[in-house]
């Protein structure tokens, strides 16, 4: 089948049919800053979603993967400031509560509400600036946008996007919007995405569409190895758009659609990364196998030396080298070949010839650093994205809670 | 048996009887400081080493390694300024002729030498001035403080100590140097450490005990998660206390020697992370299994969110129970008890009442900061320690090679 994607200006998660959201002050941030809102189907829909793998579990996560088990949701309610996690059993009943309100709001069930929250630790959520603000929320078909907003930590840009989709047999539209910037090394997500799409889908091959995508794009970025309590990437399909049902058998145009959407979001999220100056793009090929590939990829994106050197535009390759060798990846020195943005620094296990102020002036000028690492073992292949570390990471996260 | 330590003034791997070392400067670090040393026993020794679990290992390890297969060694030399890693076949005959140029120099056999270099990767060492070096140096029975300078590449003091062991059956001497810095998550041990000691020590006993005692001193500390390609510790044992041979039934007072002497050097190590202004010291008790105590500890000792929040004096525990949730040991969160400094925050899983304010000032005039969590699961415990992260850790490390 061909199809073909365009990418819609200005698109979010409310650019499918269908789709409203709304976001509101509710003062759970001490700043003066959107941090409430709901994304609702006018319809009910498909779901599906992935939750984090850290054994310790924030309320709204134990809630929706509840709530998902019927792979059926219409709404979800969304909450910056405060994470809701450690919370206890107070914190399961906030997390009960507000899909109440959002149910009765919107005059749905409270068990096709999704709910998820981001922030501090082990307080409370403020339950009366919660109820408050829900009723305040006025839902849209722009608001999208607002929500976006309303999901943001320390993020200094929001995250949305969507894509227009046309296919012989007519098309569908999908958008989505995430929030990252700290314990940002999923596994899944240490982040928020929501996506939505007016695609008609079948629940089953939505979860495994979503498992597929996530591994491949969400699960390669992190920021500082670290994996957070709280985090979710949910997908809703109401089916608006009446195509023909997709399933395993023709939905590949979905699956790359999904992954279009999946991808652009990690790498913001990458790029958003608390301090962060570049995005950092590490390929690495000829693996003896794939796993041994993400494995190599994920260490190297995440090595605080190695992101160090690129934060001072450093071609000190020895660190990609260092963190390889201790990736758990099979290795072979005398086989190894390592790029820094294109100019091989390490050929077959020794120095390579190139000019080592040259390079460090090509770092200096690149948002986007590419580092490129040929095993010469096998086909597997993975990519993984991280961004420097800066002076700005420290201060940042010294100073969060207090 | 009754022993007793006693910890020696001035202490260095020198300390113990017919060990001599030298150091000079040889210009392999740009910077006008001593760069090159010998350790040397006036007898042949029993030798046991642990060396870097990085699969790229640096020609040094290489060579050291086949060299140890003998159990027995008489010399070591050692470089900072160059790590003289990922260098091919020239660099495994330049560590090669280190050794032999030092077995020349003490006139014994260069298969009886150890050869270890720390510093930049990818760098062929400067022969030439190696050669000069060696050539100059005066060895003597109080060289083994000028050798502890020589080691240090980022490290801001020296780390070395000797201890004086008396037991009933006649006393032997212990002292060992050090250096860390940079790349260090041990798994064997990201640093070099010397060990010498006068006990006369059967050959097997003395690797067993050195692999018991790096598990539960070097393999807990963490500074960056990096492992290098150039890590070793390495005892030599010379005999000349004339003690009755030590064996795995006798030996126990010489375990608990080497382990002290290990603990303080691996505890320095951390204090002297780069950038650093705390030691932190994590544990972890209750687990269900000592294994799981292990890489909890050290998780959470190396979580970049929990070392920020330390060096910002910011009683964040969120994060630590976060980095506990991904660490893959067992846990209950109903269960779990969470205390930083020796204040409860986490009491069964819900947040527990405290002054934040006071904690955040305890923990600003605490140059050692303890985090301990009480999983009351089992009886697995272990101690892990790191340090926290500053804005300096990244300057030094942007700018290393360039």
């Amino acid at each position: 089948m061909k199809f073909e994607f365009k990418t819609i200006v200005s698109g979010t998660v409310t650019s499918p049919r269908g789709f409203l959201a709304g976001a509101v002050k509710a003062e759970i941030k001490s700043q003066n800053k959107l941090d409430l809102g709901i994304i609702y189907s006018e319809v009910p829909c498909v779901a599906a979603g992935v939750f984090t793998t850290n054994i310790i579990k924030a309320a709204p996560i134990i809630f929706s993967q509840k709530n998902l088990q019927s792979k059926k949701a219409q709404a979800l309610v969304v909450n910056s400031g405060c994470a809701n996690a450690c919370t206890g059993d107070a914190g399961l009943s906030d997390a009960a509560e507000m899909a109440s309100l959002t149910a009765k709001k919107l005059n749905i069930l409270s068990k096709d509400v999704l709910v998820a929250s981001t922030g501090v630790i082990g307080v409370h959520l403020p339950m009366q600036k919660i109820r408050e603000g829900i009723n305040r929320i006025d839902m849209s078909c722009e608001g999208g946008t607002d929500l976006a907003r309303a999901m943001m930590t320390t993020d200094t840009f929001a995250k949305e996007i969507a894509l227009s989709v046309e296919t012989e047999t007519g098309g569908f539209t999908i958008g989505g919007v995430a929030k990252g910037a700290g314990m940002i090394h999923p596994n899944m997500a240490t982040m928020l995405c929501f996506i939505a799409t007016d695609a008609c889908i079948e629940a089953g091959f939505l979860q495994q569409a979503l498992n597929k995508v996530v591994d491949s794009s969400f699960n390669m970025i992190t920021v500082d190895g670290d994996t957070s309590t709280s985090d979710m990437v949910v997908v809703l399909a109401n089916g608006l758009a009446g195509n023909k049902s997709m399933d395993e058998k023709n939905g590949k145009v979905f699956l790359e659609a999904l992954y279009e959407v999946c991808l652009y979001l990690a790498k913001s999220i990458a790029r958003d990364g608390e301090g962060a100056t570049k995005l950092i793009e590490v390929i690495v090929e000829g693996a003896a196998r794939q796993n041994e590939a993400m494995v190599a990829a994920r260490t190297i994106a995440g090595s605080p030396l190695v992101k160090s050197a690129i934060h001072g535009n450093d071609p000190n390759w020895g660190r990609v080298v260092a963190a390889l060798g201790r990736s758990g990846a099979r290795v072979n020195e005398k086989k190894l070949d390592v790029y820094l943005n294109n100019v091989c620094v390490m050929e077959r296990g020794t120095p390579a010839n190139f000019d080592n102020e040259v390079l460090s002036a090509s770092l200096a000028v690149s948002k986007d650093v590419l580092i490129k690492l040929s095993l010469n073992l096998g086909r597997g292949k993975a990519i993984a994205w991280g961004c420097d570390l800066s002076e700005e990471y420290v201060t940042i996260n010294s100073a969060y809670t207090t």
